[in-house]
């Protein structure tokens, strides 16, 4: 690592640290009162990526997030070009992964699997950041990692998401995260796989949303199941939630 | 599907089903009466998946490799170039994994990962095939999944073993998987990612074993992670076995 390299990282830590330690303080930010089930159908990536999933029950899904307004459908690469056709002319567009859920694939991998996904009709990426280098201090690597994907997805007009698999990191590594995430110019910040040891917290959602502040967004996926988690998450500051359960969590608003 | 397809498919699980009904019947396999460590420790791909693996656990892994004679590190992607460097001279080779765990990348992005990885000198890739295709029947796809990455694999010199993800599959659709590596070329059929809902049973490497005949190679991987299972998993037919339980296994051979 070079000088400059050292001196940055150190800054990353400080910063980390100046934000996890203003955590407890920080003012109760303006949160919704209350939510229509249209307004919170808009806030859902209505998810499925199981590798078991069939054709079906993408046709399924995209039924789903037609009938109910959802955020998109978000499914791995193998169904990106069939939600596309299901979805035309509807609100809900496709989402797709990216080195997921490992994080662990060359950057070049990454970019190109970005690249064929916008190009079969994609309209938001989902990529998991290289947990190893973050984990190991290499800082660099992570920011370049995620700039790849970011330049390629907004190179194709696709917002990109950076999914920082929370439950494997540290706090201090989760808001570094967030603050390499911020740097490499990505849209939204996600908690979570799906496929790793835990899902989205609410302690999570309120470090990742101080960390990248109000210009990017905060996605909170992995366990939301019901209307309360889901609310809980939005207050603690996401603004997008991933979730197999939509319809479900759609059912549960109080009447 | 065309009625080309259809009959194929019909062929398939024909055999499929002959397969299955004559497992109980099978001759018992001549088995090794006993290994030496040496010849187990060949035959053991040490394994290191996890997405918070640090390159410092590489570089053990690497060191272990040479020391005790392992077939091979298997590493992630971002971690092939660094392993080719570490096992310079060895007789381990450099193992990666592609469209790996899921197996639901589109054909072209496996095939180009394949690529990569050999080209940072990987000389095996374990690919997963698409699970959800060969849940629905679509058998075309899922043998030209895997010829597209199993072509590039050999075109450049590298072996290609197939993950069948046993535990989210029938005993007929694992039948089938393994009748589709064969017909796409592969060099091994194998049992699971370590990522899924179950590893490795006896009962799988045995069927696979049948299905596959004795031109192609058996791994078993997940969970095995004691010298006895080790046996256990070549005595049902496995020829290759991956863990990241390597010395642990050989440390359990009866003096």
């Amino acid at each position: 690592m070079s000088s400059t390299e050292h001196e940055w990282a150190g800054t990353l830590r400080s910063e980390a640290g100046r934000l996890l330690a203003g955590l407890g303080q920080a003012a109760a930010e303006a949160v919704p009162g209350s939510l229509t089930r249209q307004q919170l159908a808009a806030m859902i990536d209505h998810t499925v990526l199981k590798p078991e999933a069939t054709p079906e029950m993408i046709e399924q899904a995209c039924a789903e997030a037609r009938e109910y307004g959802f955020a998109s459908v978000c499914v791995n690469p193998c169904y990106v070009a069939r939600s596309a056709r299901l979805l035309e002319g509807a609100q809900s567009v496709v989402c797709s992964v990216v080195g997921f859920p490992l994080g662990a694939n060359v950057s070049a991998v990454k970019a190109y699997e970005a690249e064929r996904a916008i190009a079969d009709g994609a309209r938001e990426i989902d990529m998991v950041l290289p947990v190893g280098a973050l984990k190991a201090g290499d800082y660099a690597r992570v920011r370049d990692d995620i700039a790849a994907v970011v330049d390629r997805c907004h190179g194709q007009g696709a917002l990109c998401k950076v999914i920082i698999e929370a439950a494997l990191l540290t706090d201090e590594e989760k808001a570094i995260a967030c603050l390499l995430i911020a740097e490499a110019g990505a849209d939204f910040a996600k908690t979570s796989t799906g496929f790793g040891p835990g899902g989205a917290t609410e302690h999570d959602v309120r470090l990742m949303r101080a960390a990248v502040g109000l210009e990017i967004g905060v996605k909170a996926a992995g366990g939301v199941r019901t209307y309360e988690q889901a609310l809980g998450m939005i207050r603690a500051g996401a603004n997008r939630i991933g979730a197999s359960a939509g319809p479900q969590i759609l059912a549960g608003i109080p009447a």
